[in-house]
């Protein structure tokens, strides 16, 4: 960083003096801080979900607010796995003890079920001064990481140590990768998902991404998303031993992200952990590195404003876990009321107790609308023209590939957008449907895709899917 | 790093061969992440509050439950800011607030005020589908941030703009500061405060210090913690004029600390916001850049477990806000529930609402005791051999100097410890008492201290200080 860069129209009140000194530069300017001696990752970091489409959907929402006509007289923000907010309803156990640990007076004045009132009790009990205002160990309380553990336990039949869970926000996702990535000035190694196969993954391209990355940088993670978000595959057991079989021949430390893990829905398909599938191939698979995630925002409970999830660490050099639970420690702690909804999930009301049956019922309801909902948005989408979807196995989302026409693709050329931003830009003036065009999330050049979740409630969803058909054959017309 | 360094005994099942490419090193090793590849920047950040003592004082209280016989029959956490933890009890209003907005049915079935009804019902309306559950926009709900502006506004009797607000968690505190440069591998500069003048910062010492940095590194930034921590004091209203007068001819942007600007004890002491000072200053000093950060982890709130706290930002460049909105996106968004503490903050129960008189006897009941701990700390300190304690004008801490007997220097030497961690892994050890070294926040070479909260209710602070003063009495004894 020697080279002093040109000063840009919009900082022409920077003087013009500038130095340079040692290895570092020093801009003469009114203001410390400027564009250009910002650091260079921050302004390379992208983060597609929460992009310029979504300021255009809030800024349309404004509009409408404010009597503007429009086509359509509300937008649908298909762009983003945020449940409650397109309708889901809370789980009932998670806020009743969320709100009786807040105000425990109410556990005197209210006449909550037993277990409700006993979970809070003993949480209460972990927190210093009885208080959820208290900061808790870095890495969240020790009762709820020992609850974790037990879940872990339970869903892949293996020990799961709880000194090496953390209860920890946020957890990252998708687009979160390459944002993390550049920010800290990492580089991305792409590899593609196999889209003929439902999303598999391929090892032959597995080993061609890593053969190319290698030669010119030291790859030592790869990350996997299951069920996949965007692509919504659900990964078979063999196809997660040949990852591992990858990953260890390559040194590969595997971050599994496995927030998705209730959101199974297609015939035959199972969720199978990175942890579970390393323990039963035995060793020397089973010495694989990794890291699962686990959040509450997603499966049943959707509770993405309450910034509560897990990590557990498999595997990682005990100098290395050192390290990383220092840096965790530096953050401080996890909200505690996140972590009484990341308490609930690990351990939710059993058979026998009274919130038991209100507790099934409710995640029962809200999966098997979900599955019904995957199924639908499929089958619409399969009957549009350029239109192909995959089965959405799992997740929350579908990600269709689209042909676009050449005009619609020379048009977007002509306004400097990606053919597949132009396609979401005018989808959402034109009928307020928000979704992420697929250039966000990384696809082979030359395909468009976007991303949709199947979270508008059914009614809505339905309403959505009409309004999208037509759109699209207005827009396949108007490019033809 | 093109050198290889040697392997460590306890990362021993490495295996040999190590080879460099390009600008990276690649360690082959049966693990993928090692201490030997680790990015150099997180082996660096030391968390001082958080760390060796006070895992120890964990540990402790572990041994303590399990019967084993010690001087003391409990540990005393007088290390981190942490009200409720030592007994402080909530304010109502806020969780009340926090309770309906978790589990709205509350509402018809307690007989709740009606104030906490409708700030419940207002905060519900501007979250996705009602819910909390639902994501916010990255830079928090805009009914909250307009809040907070109306706060700063009346705080200062200045606008405030509440487009540049972002309610963010977590707020960074002293010595999370090092630790964060550590971590972007930044360089810190540090500057003395004048323990004679009751830590006052001397614009002679900024001057000394930026001019020995500024030879080989390019100083952007200044961070000033008012009122102080660990320190204790309460910056005056000249003091800051001139700093911001250093901050304008050396082109620094401003960091203003300033989660304490509640906590005021000392007679004839003031909080004065920079941003407040900068303004009527005038130009040209009114267009220097500022940060400000405030918390509900402080104050008469203490709600440390919540996560929720805002920074307010003034002249920053406006394409250097962009990007940093930008990243705050890529954190998707702070917890509803620690947000929903910040709007009772910044717009409390007004005079005539239903909760207003509860509101105003819980936060005077808690801030006349915080300020009569305050003053018997310093007294007691001050009584003892060896110590002096600057008067604890705010905030939540003390800051005493000790002088360590050349005995107590030569031990601590042999044990490979810093004098003041000796002194405090001693006191620990014997008393049950966890204290922070000052050797964790930087001290003049060849003095020691240690930060002490004021936070034990007053019985419990009472016992704490007898405890002490018989300690350092025989500590003294001991090492003359």
């Amino acid at each position: 960083m020697r080279a002093v860069r040109l000063i840009s129209a919009s900082v022409s009140r920077l003087s013009t003096l500038a130095e340079s000194r040692g290895t570092s530069v020093r801009v003469m300017a009114n203001n410390a801080i400027t564009i250009d001696n910002l650091n260079p990752n921050i302004i390379k970091l992208e983060y597609a979900v929460r992009g310029p489409l979504v300021t255009r959907a809030g800024e349309i929402e404004k509009e409408l607010a404010k009597g503007a006509q429009k086509p359509f007289n509300k937008v649908i923000k298909a762009n983003i796995g945020d449940a409650h907010a397109m309708g889901q309803k809370p789980i009932t156990f998670i806020r009743q003890v969320i709100a009786c640990v807040t105000y425990p007076k109410l556990m005197d004045e209210v006449d909550f079920p037993k277990d409700v009132v006993e979970r809070a009790r003993a949480l209460l009990s972990g927190c210093g001064g009885n208080s959820m205002g208290s900061y808790t160990v870095s890495f969240g309380i020790e009762m709820i990481r020992r609850h974790v553990a037990e879940y872990i336990e339970r869903r892949d039949g293996y020990p799961s140590d709880w000194q090496t869970i953390c209860v920890m926000i946020p957890i990252p996702q998708y687009p979160l990768y390459s944002a993390s990535l550049a920010e800290y000035g990492l580089e991305q190694v792409g590899y593609y998902l196999d889209e003929d196969r439902n999303w598999a993954l391929d090892v032959a391209e597995l080993e061609r991404s890593f053969k190319e990355a290698s030669s010119n940088t030291a790859v030592r993670a790869i990350v996997v998303i299951n069920p996949g978000n965007p692509t919504g595959q659900v990964l078979t057991r063999d196809n997660i031993e040949s990852i591992v079989k990858f990953a260890h021949q390559h040194k590969l430390f595997i971050f599994a992200d496995e927030v998705y893990q209730d959101n199974v829905y297609a015939e035959g398909c199972k969720f199978h952990s990175f942890k579970k599938v390393m323990t039963e191939m035995g060793a020397p698979y089973n010495q694989t590195e990794l890291a699962s995630f686990m959040t509450v925002s997603k499966g049943y409970m959707g509770e993405c404003g309450l910034r509560g999830g897990w990590m557990e660490l498999f595997n990682m050099d005990p100098q290395v876990q050192a390290n990383l639970f220092k840096c965790i420690s530096a953050s401080l702690c996890p909200t505690t009321l996140g972590q009484t909804a990341v308490d609930c999930v690990a351990r939710p009301p059993q058979e026998g107790e009274p919130s038991y049956d209100l507790w099934i019922k409710e995640k029962t309801n809200v999966l098997d609308s979900l599955a019904q909902r995957a199924d639908m948005i499929v089958k619409t989408f399969n009957t549009m023209e350029g239109f192909k979807c995959n089965i959405v196995q799992g997740a929350m989302y579908a990600f269709p590939s689209i042909q676009l026409p050449p005009k619609a693709v020379e048009r977007a050329k002509a306004e400097g957008k990606a053919p597949d931003v132009y396609y979401a830009f005018r989808l959402l003036e034109e009928t307020g449907i928000c979704i992420v065009p697929g250039s966000g999330f990384g696809q082979r050049p030359g395909t468009y895709h976007f991303r949709t979740t199947i979270l508008p409630q059914p009614e809505l969803l339905q309403e959505m899917l009409e309004i999208f058909k037509e759109f699209h054959a207005k827009f396949t017309k108007e490019h033809s």
